[in-house]
């Protein structure tokens, strides 16, 4: 079985984004800026937080951090996004999520610049890329693709399920892989699908993005399929994925761990969407050169 | 076989849309308006056209038409679109699409308010559509999803295949068949899917949208599948749609008749479409009230 690794390709997506800020930066006298604003004292959330501000760092973006109490109400959120909305040192805006109880999340979401959105779950950003538009698109789904990508994968009429419809993963996933670009056939599933293991049998790519520890065992998969796991889960012998990994690893082609695939993958898509929200700013790219 | 017949579901539609309307213009003083844009002179799109105006007539929204040479420019274009943006009597404005050539589409679907997009084409409408929000909806695939609930259909869990994946049509309506209000589980296919026949052969639902006549035949469906035919074809022997009507007769469960089947559907949600554009222009629903 191929190990997919998010480290190295994470690495190289790094090291491409570190390389264009420090050769573009000096011609616009600026580097980008990230605000990450975390709302209340979520543990898993904050380490999410630390890591993006560190990776921030190694690559030469500047982070803003706004730590905020989880009373600070939605008014007081709303006008903290309106101030970085306005504020010319910040490219990209990102609202951890998930927001404490009491804070109406989409209107926080909506309240983000549709340029600065680099988590791109702005109705724009959304809307563009289901009309097959450049978009800041959403980093997981994103960052999933430029793997595939790395590894040479040509999914053109492949038959790919995707498990989860979240709007964060799932969602986007299955409408980027089923664009004019990848070409993918794309079977969306959720809890509510019944025939879940023959569907999932007849794929040549399975995409697992359900939260569930494990659940994808060598009885729904067909030999040489290739798994892609999103899934985090903490269980009691630490992170694993929605996969089976152990016993999943003789039978199938090609897969992703956890932890060491796409979550580091989502990161460096996270840099490379605010580079993308910088260059747009400064006047570098279009909207429609967007990556 | 069930017939399903657009042709009484799209007159419940329409009847109930102008009790609606009778009910609530009398308080508002208004009717509503949809203002209806035609450039060049496409035979199709000029029956289409005339078609919606007619419709229009029948429920009580006042039509206001533009049709406009094939050359009169994206610039003078737009303008009209601003200034129908701007008129308090339009609530609905209708782009008919194709354009001609040396139009860019795109740009001018982006002009019109998003509250006035009728078709459910801007990209803030089809971002709100993606993340499971109320939105003004694609005329079609709302239409057709009206006629599945007309005649009780239960999708939840369903296996549903869409052939096609335009914005206008299969894109759209994959995704509302997949969300949380329908739960079907959904497989989008297009010119480039490999295993079509046996991606048909397994599906509850099938839903056609291809623009080839008669494409879907016998061996391609399981018996007692439901076939929702989209396509309109123009042949010699008159028009058809995407299903061999006369060759699944005698094997599914039901299907839509083309003429007589979901084009009608179309018309008649246009004509909901603007009546909830009106509603939400006078003040009497929110934005999260939509349809
Ligand atoms: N690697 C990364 O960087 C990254 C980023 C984001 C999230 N994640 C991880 O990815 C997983 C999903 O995240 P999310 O935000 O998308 O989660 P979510 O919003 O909770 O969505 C979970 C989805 O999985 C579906 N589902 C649940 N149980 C299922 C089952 N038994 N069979 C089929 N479908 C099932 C749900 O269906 P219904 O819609 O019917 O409820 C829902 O659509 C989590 O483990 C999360 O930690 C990882
Ligand atoms: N009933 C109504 O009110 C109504 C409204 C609108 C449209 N229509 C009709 O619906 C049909 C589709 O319209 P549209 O605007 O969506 O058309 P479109 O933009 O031309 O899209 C056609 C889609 O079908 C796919 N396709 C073509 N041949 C295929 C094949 N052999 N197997 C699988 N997929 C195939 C294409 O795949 P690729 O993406 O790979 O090219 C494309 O995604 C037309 O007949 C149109 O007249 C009806």
């Amino acid at each position: 079985m191929l190990l997919l690794e998010g480290k190295s390709v994470s690495k190289a997506l790094r090291a491409k984004v570190k390389e264009e800020i420090a050769a573009l930066s000096s011609a616009v006298k600026r580097v980008p800026g990230l605000a990450v604003i975390l709302v209340g004292e979520d543990p898993a959330s904050q380490v999410y937080v630390r890591n993006k501000e560190k990776a921030c760092e190694e690559v030469g973006i500047t982070s803003y951090s706004y730590r905020l109490p989880h009373d600070i109400g939605q008014e007081n959120l709303i006008k903290l996004i309106r101030e970085l909305n306005a504020d010319d040192r910040v490219d990209g805006i990102l609202l951890q999520l998930p927001l404490p109880e009491g804070l109406n999340t989409q209107a926080c979401l909506q309240a983000i610049d549709p340029r600065k959105d680099v988590d791109g779950l702005h109705p724009e950003n959304q809307g563009r890329l289901a009309l097959g538009l450049k978009a800041l698109r959403p980093c997981t789904p994103a960052g999933t693709l430029f793997l595939l990508d790395y590894y040479k994968y040509d999914l053109e009429g492949k038959n790919c399920v995707v498990l989860g419809r979240s709007h964060l993963v799932g969602r986007p996933l299955a409408m980027m892989l089923n664009d004019k670009t990848m070409n993918a056939t794309v079977t969306m599933c959720h809890s509510k699908t019944r025939n879940l293991k023959e569907i999932c049998r007849q794929a040549d790519f399975i995409f697992l993005a359900i939260g569930r520890p494990r659940f994808l065992t060598p009885d729904m998969v067909k030999e040489d399929a290739v798994i892609i796991d999103i899934g985090i889960n903490r269980t009691e012998d630490g992170l694993c994925g929605d996969a089976d990994f152990k016993a999943l690893e003789g039978k199938v082609a090609a897969m992703t761990p956890v932890p060491g695939g796409i979550g580091l993958m989502t990161i460096s898509q996270l840099l490379e969407n605010t580079m993308q929200a910088w260059k747009y700013a400064m006047g570098l790219i279009r909207l429609e050169d967007l990556a």
